[in-house]
């Protein structure tokens, strides 16, 4: 079946992975070498839109036909977390949740894998922060297939049917999201190993930072090459007009922050969403509230 | 993609609903012409059955790999709770709960339409009866088309591709649930106007049937031939060797109860489960707990 026009369409962007083609090796985890900005310029840039995003916020919220699901999947320390402090903080928690998706509980791998993450879909007028998703599903589980064990599958098909079914899956709910409201943005944070290597060093010697660390993050790092296949894997089949990755530079923070923000930002404004317009009635009943108080 | 050669298949049945070539207009509302039964075989056969399902659902449970979901969509007064009352009375709650979803409440609204039921899906081990369901977004809604305005459609496309729609993220999900295990059963209880009109009248006679009747009932009463339509086209576009229909003539209560109980009792059957074999370890743990039992 053909797709409507009127989806959301992902907007053009250095940072939009084109479907199919992608390949990891390709991407930058830097800023472009041409790029004048110091780190002082990127934060300047990015206050400015994080104070367009409370207006821009509000109205979302009261037109209420639209929601925004925004998710975060990257490598440890890519810094998923700063990068959702520094785009989202300022706007209104009211209209805003945010969800860490960790290890599933047991209730959670009785189900099916979509389930505990689709009960947190953001409803209209609202924007929903998925820190990790049901993407781990094809990232940490392809990295660990051991994993699926205690998913109780009864129906194990083969790896290569597995992730594939996977894929399509999330495809099918993402296509359906989008044509009743959901507008899907997806952001990896790209940040390349030797920068982690550095972020690591400094939370083991940043004592405030020692509760983040976790003898696991050391564990997965030795996986790396085969994250990388799973990402490359997952964006080539998973990035869609409807439900666009994009793949962001995460080597430099204030550049990452700027690049999430500037995306967020524009994504909203393309929408062209406006303030619900009061028909003849409703004006009615404004005056008589005016008149009605004065009277008081 | 194809689908795989291992994904659960519906049973052959006489009221097995066949895709695509599907028609309301065909079918008998009465049990067949040739059978024997009076209405005392039946429910001494139900009561059979009914007894064969108190040992099947604690290895369904015990295994721990499938759950069973089981839709009831009908006409009011086609019986669609007097079927699960009679098929499930004597199963363990523990295993299986009835959702009756009526109305939905505003939060609902707010979100996809299939996002309500999804939350209730059963898991693994479980049976999950829907007592109406995400069907009624392609019947009542079908039938009274304003009802889309209060569901805040950002992209309300005409109604042609919206039903197409509704009919294909309906099928994408189910097909998701079938490959992660769930056994999906889904009937149509086929009562016939003349039929409904009865039983419409003995509650208006009957003083302990008063609490179910609105006067809601009656008005829909006048919508029988849309509905009609929306049924046949919701079972062409949706019944799947997956997750078929079955369409159970419904003006002989006993009959109805016992078909719908033959056909759950057959797909538990068809499913080869079986407790969980202990290992040669847990053999072990055994024998040890009860020689430390018996020097206790």
């Amino acid at each position: 079946m053909r797709n409507r026009k009127n989806l959301f369409h992902a907007l053009n962007s250095p940072y939009l992975a084109e479907n199919g083609s992608f390949t990891v090796q390709s991407l930058p985890t830097t800023p472009p070498a041409g790029s004048q900005g110091s780190n002082k310029d990127y934060k300047r840039k990015l206050n400015k839109i994080v104070r367009e995003l409370q207006v821009l916020q509000p109205v979302l919220y009261a037109s209420g036909t639209r929601a925004v699901l925004m998710i975060f999947q990257a490598m440890d320390a890519a810094g998923k977390d700063s990068t959702i402090r520094a785009v989202m903080t300022g706007i209104n928690p009211a209209g805003c949740k945010v969800y860490s998706f960790k290890t599933p509980s047991e209730r959670e791998l009785a189900h099916d894998f979509l389930w505990r993450t689709y009960q947190c879909m953001p409803e209209k007028g609202r924007i929903g922060i998925f820190n990790r998703s049901y993407y781990e599903e094809v990232l940490v589980v392809r990295v660990h297939p051991e994993m699926l064990d205690s998913q109780n599958l009864a129906l194990r098909p083969g790896l290569k049917t597995l992730w594939r079914e996977r894929y399509q899956s999330i495809c099918d709910m993402e296509r359906h999201l989008a044509r009743n409201g959901t507008v899907i943005l997806k952001f990896w944070l790209n940040v390349s190993q030797e920068e982690q290597k550095r972020r690591f060093m400094r939370r083991l010697h940043k004592k405030e930072k020692h509760w983040k660390w976790s003898p696991a993050d050391l564990e997965e790092r030795e996986y790396w090459p085969d994250y990388m296949e799973a990402y490359e894997q997952m964006i080539r089949a998973t990035s869609k007009p409807w439900a666009p990755w994009y793949t962001i530079p995460a080597d430099n923070k204030p550049f990452m922050h700027y690049s999430v923000a500037k995306i967020v930002k524009a994504t909203l404004q393309s929408l062209g969403l406006e303030y619900p317009k009061p028909d003849a009635g409703t004006h009615r009943h404004l005056a008589d509230a005016r008149k009605q108080l004065q009277g008081d």
